[in-house]
């Protein structure tokens, strides 16, 4: 059965869902993006990525397509139309279609807004159990990771590299330190009990499911330091994972071919996912 | 009247030149892309586009959607069709459509193949007598300029930054050093007559038109340094100019604000624009 699709403005079945060629996202790459998870039929944490959607596009200048009513009214007509009891729902808003020109386009532009469903296992997926393994690639993208572009080719590169490895994801290092997965945070947990992560900045994506279980894992009683972290010390520590909307808490197993402790996802990485799990079932909407 | 563009194998009318929004040039900016200039109908520098464009595609492991001699057809029906005597033709080359997943389809996806024409004033634009403005902005492209990918928002914001201060266009400046403009190779002339661009590395675009330029600059007798060069030798040189495919050479008469000496255009670049041109439309085909 063919997915329905919205493309700006028309919900349309997925084999007539078409942009203009001339849409500033095909050419220059020139929209952001949010991916937000669909639990029991229910969307996870939708304010936060309005919020974050809200970021992007001020930073960027780019116009609202629709307001924060309008874009929920989408994303739910779109989980019901196409059934979606499990999954995910991505949203890309662009400066809209204009002759080819570096120049950003007169500003009553009218923004472009795509939205589709993708039906996927997240509660039960086998890598929450079993974890994931990464492999470490130079992180070569952009100056500004924190706002949403698609400019996503070197992620692209860097995962199907990771996976040429025989990893699952890659983890980018720059400068020595390790910035992120190539659509996740990562986290490590050191010998003496701290939970580390990257501090916000430039150099890294803002992630929604960050900033939750970085709120869950204090409330629960652990120590946080929000700073860089090598990969030597990545591979001394006694636990390692990631967090992304889609992947919410998954934890790390091995990196670069090194397995971290017995090689079995650590007891604070189970129970965060367990934790942001219930949480993110309780107030979906 | 309405533009023919060529869309995946077809030659439909700009309002109807749609591609999927599962074409991951759209969600990943997965594609690269060449911009050939026409001249009196014919294309200017059409093999070295060609050859530029087999590099991107290698470089990215993508498959290559039409033989040479297939996609010059394409190009010659494209300028005929609209009725192009000086002008641009756009060709975008992406990886093709399908489900969202940063890695990479499976090697058999179609690649998706996009090319539009545009009318414009190359040969006699007002530029190329009065010089441009150039201004200066933080360089924060990803590591591999080399690719010739439309991950283009950073020059597409650099270059709206500098006209909103005034300038034309901008130069980018990296660690002290300009890489390059935006869509474009830069080039300064010593006081001691020299003529400095930034060498060829992972930093700068390989532009087809800086080839020939210092290719005929060396055979003119000048000194040719490919090294790079702060904004304080720009500012302090005789001369300056950019080239690019559609912008040939193009004088710089002032960056940041600071004219270059008399503020018109100086006579090695309207020498070097000159010479190009006769070359250009002379091996045009």
């Amino acid at each position: 059965m063919s997915r329905t699709v919205y493309v700006n403005g028309d919900y349309l079945p997925e084999e007539e869902a078409k942009i203009s060629v001339f849409d500033r996202g095909f050419l220059f790459a020139d929209a952001v993006y949010e991916v937000t998870s669909v639990l029991s039929g229910k969307l996870v944490d939708f304010a936060a990525h309005m919020k974050r959607l809200e970021r992007s596009l001020s930073e960027l200048k780019m116009t609202r397509p629709a307001s924060e009513a309008d874009l929920l009214a989408i994303h739910r007509e779109l989980v019901a139309r196409n059934g979606i009891d499990e999954g995910l729902v991505y949203m890309q808003v662009g400066r809209g279609a204009a002759d080819r020109d570096f120049l950003f386009p007169p500003e009553d532009t009218k923004p472009s807004l795509v939205l589709f469903t993708q039906a996927m296992g997240l509660r039960d997926k086998p890598a929450g159990r079993t974890g994931i393994k990464v492999a470490s690639v130079p992180d070569l993208r952009w100056g500004r990771r924190d706002i949403k572009t698609v400019q996503l080719l070197y992620p692209s590169i860097a995962k199907t590299e990771a996976k040429a490895k025989g990893a699952d994801d890659a983890w980018l290092v720059e400068d020595g330190m390790v910035t992120e997965g190539t659509s996740n945070n990562a986290y490590i947990l050191t010998e003496d009990g701290a939970l580390v992560t990257r501090a916000l900045s430039h150099a890294i994506l803002h992630g929604i499911t960050r900033a939750a279980v970085l709120r869950m894992a204090k409330e629960d009683g652990l120590r946080i330091e929000e700073r860089s972290f090598t990969l030597d010390e990545a591979k001394r520590a006694k636990e390692a994972f990631i967090t992304s909307a889609s992947a919410f808490v998954l934890p790390v197993v091995e990196i670069d071919g090194l397995t971290l402790g017995d090689g079995t996802p650590g007891p604070v990485a189970r129970r965060l996912r367990e934790i942001y799990l219930a949480e993110a079932e309780r107030t979906a909407i």
